[in-house]
């Protein structure tokens, strides 16, 4: 049987202790091909390079891996690895991470590791992020490292219909400890922020972004409680971001209603 | 009565037509302060600025409205907004826009326009993006005038429940072409990217992204055929990519039953 086609990237950069625990995994599983950024991209979200040209570096990072180090952000790097690296080749799956740090809740929408992931889906590639909820250097993978084969052979075998785009979270526990696999809703939890204020060597004030992440979703099927209570958590994810319950909602507003009609500017600020 | 606080900000850059368009309106209906970046954020998503400072400086944009151009993303804008220029009062609307170019369908998720009001709603705002179907510089915002004041008016006074969040596009037609308002879910379109390739002046490849626009979902419920036939579209939105359906196909897989027991690992590999 031909091998898959595995893509890994990741938003930390190509040097990262996490995108090499993932790489030695999913090359037990296929042929990989690693394009991943040349920089930390941590936070960049879904942003993509339109106004400045993008470099692609074939690199030495991996033994017997093919890898490519992007100038771009993580959707970049996924654009450019379809369209230019991989180009007319079937991607039977796309794994991005392991991310140093938590892509649990809100975090899925500032995420570079998951907005990777996303885009591969967009690309009709079924993909997954894995991130760890430990932000240092030398988090250990090794626990992650058990159970992400299972994770990449379900979606490499058994399809589960469209938007196939996991986002899972495993707790900093160690092996034994973890409990698990939960599959999840996304906990509707929030960034509470705050700026450290100070002034540059030239006098210059700056702002540096720094927060805390409050939750008020206790509910236990929510990726949040999973984390917690020591099981791995599953979020099957996609892109439609319609609020389908406010959209029913207004519909039934008259004004709304109203303002279906054309010239209604005027008659809802009357 | 207490004139609304009203924030505005945008992804093309604080001196570009859309948002000054917008500025107009909004200071008609109450106090405007202004946020926006200092240069183009086009196609930057949800992105945050981790790892720089970030510069805020007082400038003399529009006439008597405050106004802060900041250095960072249109999410840093509103972050900054809330934390740091109006520490301690209430907004009581975010308007973001507006948009040189349509934020319909999956534009949402690559948005610096959309993202920022997202941001906002995120922090408890209520808001609205406002994107032109027109990505040039001299596009005439007159027709597109003529509708805001209507949309800012309802959100102002009428809250139609939680997740208050409104992604307005506005069709590149002139008042008397504008057939009114269709409330929408966001269409299952997507972009399908080409690079062009060159070589810079030391010889160097580069890549540049470029793309088109592909929509096979035609049905009339959709943002997408809203804008096609003559209407501006609304979609409410917000920051939840939990993909339900998925995870009730899955919870019903026995592989996946079988994952939430300890080992797995090993028992869907084998």
């Amino acid at each position: 049987m031909k091998k898959p086609l595995i893509l890994v990237t990741n938003d930390d950069g190509i040097v990262s202790p996490g995108i090499r625990a993932l790489v030695e995994e999913a090359s037990k599983l296929g042929e990989v091909v690693v394009v991943a950024p040349d920089s930390p991209q941590s936070g960049k979200g879904h942003a993509i390079t339109i106004h400045d040209p993008l470099r692609l570096k074939r690199v030495k990072v991996f033994d017997h891996i093919e890898a490519w180090e992007c100038s771009g952000t993580p959707v970049d790097c996924v654009k450019l690895a379809k369209h230019v690296v991989l180009k007319d080749r079937q991607i039977d799956l796309c794994v991005s991470g392991i991310n140093h740090g938590s892509n649990a809740s809100i975090n899925i929408i500032y995420s570079g590791t998951m907005s990777a992931a996303m885009e591969a889906a967009l690309e009709g590639i079924r993909s997954v992020g894995f991130s760890l909820l430990d932000y240092s250097f030398d988090a250990d993978f090794k626990p992650a490292k058990h159970w992400i084969p299972g994770i990449m052979s379900f979606m490499l075998e058994r399809p589960f219909g469209e938007g196939e785009l996991l986002n899972v979270n495993i707790p900093q526990l160690s092996e034994e400890e973890i409990k698990g696999i939960r599959l999840c809703r996304q906990a509707d939890a929030r960034w509470v922020e705050k700026f450290v204020e100070g002034h540059d060597p030239s006098g210059q004030p700056y702002y540096w972004l720094t927060g805390e992440f409050v939750n008020n979703d206790e509910a236990e099927d929510t990726d949040v409680w999973a984390l917690k209570n020591g099981y791995i958590s599953i979020v099957p994810s996609k892109h439609d971001l319609t609020n389908y319950e406010a959209l029913n909602t207004m519909k039934a507003i008259e004004t709304v209603k109203k303002a279906t009609e054309k010239q209604i500017a005027e008659d809802i600020t009357a």
